[in-house]
This record gives structure tokens, sequence and C-alpha cells, in this order.
């Protein structure tokens, strides 16, 4: 983030694993943007847990913040949000493609349906995911098919995005 | 792959996540050789899923290419394959460690094997491996063994490779 | 570590996946001390896969290097390690956490204590973590919990630290 401010391109993707500090990376990104910003998060608060992580997420952004809750119509959310020029950071996508595993969605379908709509949006659009794919290959066929999702859905934004970054340990490396 | 087309080197590394581009990345460097190409799938064909992977990656690549499956003689089959001066695309490594694992074989003298018979090949070659290290540590401990021996073997090779990258989200990062 | 060899800055920090060669390349970083060295081993060395992995790791180091175990204490083991300007190596911090977490520790609060004492030390330290957060969720909690604060942690150093790297097959990523 050093060096001179420039404004946010019209779409990054801001990678990493667990706790690795891409969320807080993709907010002060976001955070350059001279006018609204929308913190979309893609969460379904279902259990204590979750609840903790949105309440850390939350206390983190300052008033200047929109706060918009939307698991399954990403495109949609995003048209909406950027109408007048709102920035938005969705957080993240990996939760979304499990909302749509659990709704029995067509993921190859929504993801076409996501990477279709990146031209359309009137602001600045920061996606963050989280990186799944570098461990031990799971036991179980719905891991592997969330992974692969996964893997997909980020080969897809990547070759349309302007800005790709992977964070680890808070630290920044850029992709593209 | 940007920018000016150079030679393959004679060794070439690419790791990567699941689903992270590094077989089509693979495929575009090898692309650039200008003799006969070949594929050298390490993959026993067992169940539908990997078919449809197998297929997948079949229909990216043209008909210039050679298909040569070869699940545990690596070494030999890159002898065999490089003779007249193609290069070879061997996808992947990992795969080819599971096979070895799955026979009962001394996996780190057949490592010992592959990497002393680096110099001996008659083209340039591009392994693919996958990074399986990256994730928590298994409960099993064959899983912790199959994480160790690729850990190794990418660390041999490395070590020899002229040319050595970690793709994510489709792009590369040079490692050396 | 090729080019000049310059002193070794106070706080070093070296993250990898499992047998990603990050100890090796931080013992190459603490051989460049001119002074004492000491190897702070964090595991409590409870099985044979353990010892062995800690037999390979003390065959790997010269004579010139001191040993210590310690599984808990990290701040106190620096402190006194350090007090002559000598290295220290820590290998690694993913046990620590694991020691910690079997101890039934306030962990968050024994980060926080590291964190605190790292303007404290006598000589420069080196501190080796396995990255563990980029696989699929894990399904228990202990296993999420664990990784998370693996994640805090490295954060946390890494804001602090002077050098940071990524080891992937034995190659170093300077991320800071």
């Amino acid at each position: 983030m050093s060096g001179v401010i420039t404004p946010l391109p019209p779409v990054s993707l801001v990678l990493g694993g667990a706790r690795s500090g891409k969320s807080r990376y993709a907010e002060a990104l976001v955070d350059r943007h001279p006018g609204r910003r929308t913190y979309l998060a893609t969460a379904e608060v279902l259990d204590d847990e979750m609840a903790a992580r949105v309440k850390t997420h939350r206390e983190r952004r300052d008033s200047d913040w929109r706060t918009v809750e939307e698991p399954l119509d990403l495109a949609g959310a995003l048209k909406a949000e950027t109408e007048q020029g709102a920035a938005v950071l969705v957080d993240c996508l990996t939760l979304w493609l499990g909302n749509l595993l659990g709704q029995a969605r067509d993921v190859e379908a929504e993801i076409a349906g996501l990477v279709a709509a990146l031209g359309q949006f009137g602001g600045p659009v920061v996606f963050v995911s989280n990186e799944v794919g570098q461990g031990i290959v799971p036991d179980n066929a719905l891991a592997r098919r969330f992974r692969d999702l996964a893997g997909i859905l980020h080969q897809r934004l990547a070759e349309k995005a302007d800005h790709v970054v992977f964070v680890t340990a808070g630290l920044p490396m850029k992709l593209k």
C-alpha cells in the first residue's frame, strides 16, 4: 500500500489463506476510494463462531462503510451497490461458493454469470477469496469439488481482474 | 509468458495448488518448443472423475501433441520420449508419487533415480506438480508421508531445474 | 542467499509449507552470524517420527551450534540465549502453538507476550513457522482454531520483523 495513491482499478482480487490478513489488505485498498464504500458480506451468520468473525470485521471498519449481506446473488448486489459509483468489498468468494453448493445451484453457471457481469459495474469492486487448494487432497468428494470450483473461479476472475495479490502473514505479493 | 520467446531450458518445474492453472501454464511453455511435443500422463485412469479430468486436458491440447501414459517408470519414459529432441510435459509428479506409494516402491530411491537422470534427456522437460504441504497436518501417517515425499521431491528438482514457477489463479510467480 | 553477506537483522521470519526447505534456509541465514548460534527446538520429542526429524535437523548443523529445547517459554529462552549476542534459530512456531494448546494456555496472551518481547533480545532471532492455512477448512474446531492462531501469530510477527520470506521447494520469495 506504499507509494503514490492511485485510483482503484475496476476489478481487484485479493487471495490468501486463512487468517492471512487478506480482508484487512482489501479494506485498506477500498479505503482509498473517495466515494461511498460498501462491505458486501457473503456470510450467512449461522453460528457463534461466524458471528464473532463478522463482528471483528465490522469493528475494524469505520462508520463510512455500509454493510450489505448477500449470500447468493452476487452479480445483482454488485450492480445495485455500485450504481452510484460506490466501491464494494466482497468478503468472501469461497463462502459464496459454499452457499451456492448448499443450495444445490449450478455453480459453474453462477461463476460464468459473475465473470460476465464484471464489465457492468458502476464502481470499483475488490473480491476477497480463500486459497484452499494447497493442502493434501481432501478425502470427501464434496470438499474436492469445492476446491476445484474455487480454483476455477480464481482463474476466471484473475484473467479479467486488473489487480491480483496474494496475501501471506499480512504481506501482499503482486500476481498481476 | 510475455516478452521475447526464448528456447525452453532443459528442466522446468511448474508448481501450484489444485486447479491453479499450472497444467495450462506448462502446456503454453511446451508449446513454444518448435519440435515434437509429448504429454506424459502419470495418471492411471481408475474412475470417472479422473477420466473427466484427462479428457479436459486432452481437448485443450492440439493435434501436434503425442500422449503417453506412464504411471511408474518416469526416467525411462523421459529418456525414450526425448530421444529425438521432443519436449515432454510430465503431468503430474504428485500422481507419480501416489502411484509409487500404491505399489509399495522405495520412493526415496525412485526420487533419487529421477533426479540423477535429469542430465540424460535429449530434449527439454517440463514437470508439473501439486503443492500439497500448506494446509493443516493430515491426521493419517500415509498422507503425512505423501506430503513429506512431495516436498522432498520438489526441493531436489528445484535445485537442479533451470526454471521454477509457482502458479496461483493462473498467474505465474517466478521462483528461479 | 546470494550476493553480499550482510549482518542478520534483529528479527527474521521464515515461512513455508511442510518439507519446503524452510529450516535449511533459516539455518543458512543464521550461519552468516559471526558469533555463537543456538538452535532452539520447540519440539517435544514424543514419538519415533519426531525423533527422526530432530535427528535429521541436528546432523545438518555443524558443531558450532548449541541446541536448546523449550516447548513453552519462548520469550524467556530467547532472552537467555541472546544475552551474549548469540543468534537463535527458533524451529518452529507452529509446534510451539501446538504445545500451548496442549497445555490449555491462553494462546492469544502468549502470542502477545512473544511479540512484546521482540525488542528485548540481545542478538538476532530467526523464526521458522509452517504455513497451514492454504488447504480446505478443517472439519474439527481445534484444527480451525490452530490455523487461526498460526495466521494471527504470523501476521503479528511479520508486522514487526525486518525480514520475511516464504520458502517453496527450497526457494525463497521475499515478502518483506
